[in-house]
């Protein structure tokens, strides 16, 4: 059987072009003993995949030129040769960029029964739902009735954060890109406010929205927004650095915020994280996040692009600002 | 009775000039009941004071221009009228940059049966020596057998934290500002590895020293330093920042490292701190420090200058590397 695929044609500098990508046809092998060939329901395009098309060091290895992409998928098993899947199993796999696929048991996850529509496992139910879970409970060790700030709040992750902190009580700025955004963080999602980073001062719109600073910074952006916080963080408050959008396509050097020192006097926790790193609490996110959604407590919104072919252009809107909520293709 | 202050007589700008201060006789009163009259025997000039020259909202309050400095001095009671204290007993306070002082109980510290100098109180069984255990103990969260980088490793602060490393059973590098600085930590410390950072890649010397990298990184110095350690970090690694000399008398903004994304990556913890927010560490502090010093097992350092007339040169010093181990200032 054949399939397409998405290809890196060539490592991006700068913002990523459609150039840059490429589509093909391979031939699928039919799955052998213990095997099962799934067919993609819906692909993931994430922010940190701008990193892996980087030759690099990192905490993940890289894409490599001429090869297919990968990231994570939604599919439904299509034939099974493993007596631990059946034909219309949902799946959760990191072989993405791909229509199908044929895989041993290693690497798939299956759903069981779905409590969202597929692609909510990619989003709010997977992995940017558990970064925004780990990130501030864990990561920002929040407290209820805190001082919240989230940059890319209108974001898969950043979203997640926000509702995350309202349900803990807790007072929720976020920022955001666009006008349209800023009014779907404050009618539909409640954070308490929320303003476009293209408007005026950081610092004086995070001020407007919690007088007495910040406790947690939930940080998606990097620069500006790094620096602005710092400004605003209140003494023993903690940074929890997720992703700094902002300079993934930078082609020279950022500097770093230039009040750093701030940390000092105040005592600030400053912490990176992977989401990977918190298996461990896997069942509890599963547990709360998918009472949430359940309950109409935590909404999710996503940006659907339809079709592998358009999979390039909704990965490159993911740093234009396309995405409200969580960026997905969707095949067939 | 008579005695002398020293007096901010402008703001500095960059790097401090003794003409911007001055020294000042003063009349002091005779002590009312409840005081006591203290003649200072060792004042204590130290980095921070820097920045509380600057006239700018920070954990401490500025210090004010037309008025005596302020900071760590240990006297000797010269007369009392308070029950708690004899003539002779010694005290730490923070009525420095003078020679004597009428005050109150409170604010001032009985140090009891001294277990070294008067002048070694205001070091390692001081605030820097307080200041480098609970930054490395509880800030760094050190474990026994971790690699830890100290900047500035030849002062203070520094040569407590690499030496309570190695007592704690790590591999320690060192940086510091000349060739003797280095020796004295090589061969007076016990570091393993030491370099003058005025020579090649800081990145390379780290390595040279680590060749695994840093669990543990303890910053004084900032920019160029804490630019390096992050790309040295392993996995899970902590970062105390202490301070950052090396930005002190900056005239303009100093841009923060431009790698500090590396942290996301490795799930880095990057915590300032300031010592006087662990005051429940004091016992235990006082317990080991005053251990690990009467075995021999860590030593300390002392720059010493002679008369308050030297002192504004004296604080000047550090920030020109004048000073091996704490420098301080003896009175007669």
């Amino acid at each position: 059987m054949k399939t397409r695929e998405v290809v890196l044609v060539r490592r991006p500098v700068g913002l990523p072009k459609v150039e840059d990508f490429a589509l093909r046809e391979v031939e699928l092998p039919a799955p052998s003993e213990g095997e099962v060939l799934v067919e993609n329901l819906s692909l993931s395009v994430d922010p940190y995949m701008r990193g892996r098309m980087i030759d690099r060091r990192s905490y993940t290895s890289p894409f490599q030129v001429d090869e297919a992409l990968t990231g994570g998928a939604i599919g439904r098993v299509a034939q099974s040769n493993h007596p631990d899947f059946a034909v219309g199993d949902h799946v959760e796999s990191h072989l993405g960029w791909r229509e199908a696929f044929v895989s041993g048991a290693r690497g798939l996850r299956k759903l069981g029964e779905l409590r969202a529509p597929p692609s909510a496992y990619l989003g709010v139910l997977g992995m940017p739902g558990k970064t925004a879970y780990v990130g501030l409970l864990d990561v920002g060790a929040l407290q209820e009735g805190e001082r919240v700030f989230v940059s890319g709040a209108a974001g898969a992750v950043g979203s997640a954060v926000g509702q995350i902190a309202k349900i803990k009580g807790c007072t929720v700025v976020g920022s955001a890109g666009s006008p349209a955004k800023v009014r779907h963080l404050m009618d539909d999602l409640g954070f308490d406010h929320a303003f476009d980073y293209h408007e005026g001062n950081l610092e004086k719109h995070i001020f407007a929205g919690s007088p007495q600073g910040v406790d947690v910074y939930f940080d998606n952006v990097g620069g500006d927004h790094l620096q602005a916080a710092l400004n605003c963080m209140r003494p023993g408050g903690r940074i929890a650095l997720c992703g700094a959008i902002s300079q993934y396509n930078a082609t020279a050097p950022v500097p770093g915020p230039s009040n750093l020192a701030i940390a000092i006097g105040l005592g600030l926790t400053i912490k990176g994280f992977i989401v990977s790193n918190f298996g461990e609490r896997e069942l509890d996110f599963a547990r709360d996040m998918g009472a949430w959604i359940e309950s109409g407590r935590l909404k999710y919104q996503e940006t659907v692009v339809a079709g592998l072919d358009n999979m390039p252009q909704a990965f490159i809107g993911l740093f234009t600002g396309v995405n409200t909520g969580k960026m997905v293709v969707a095949l067939s």
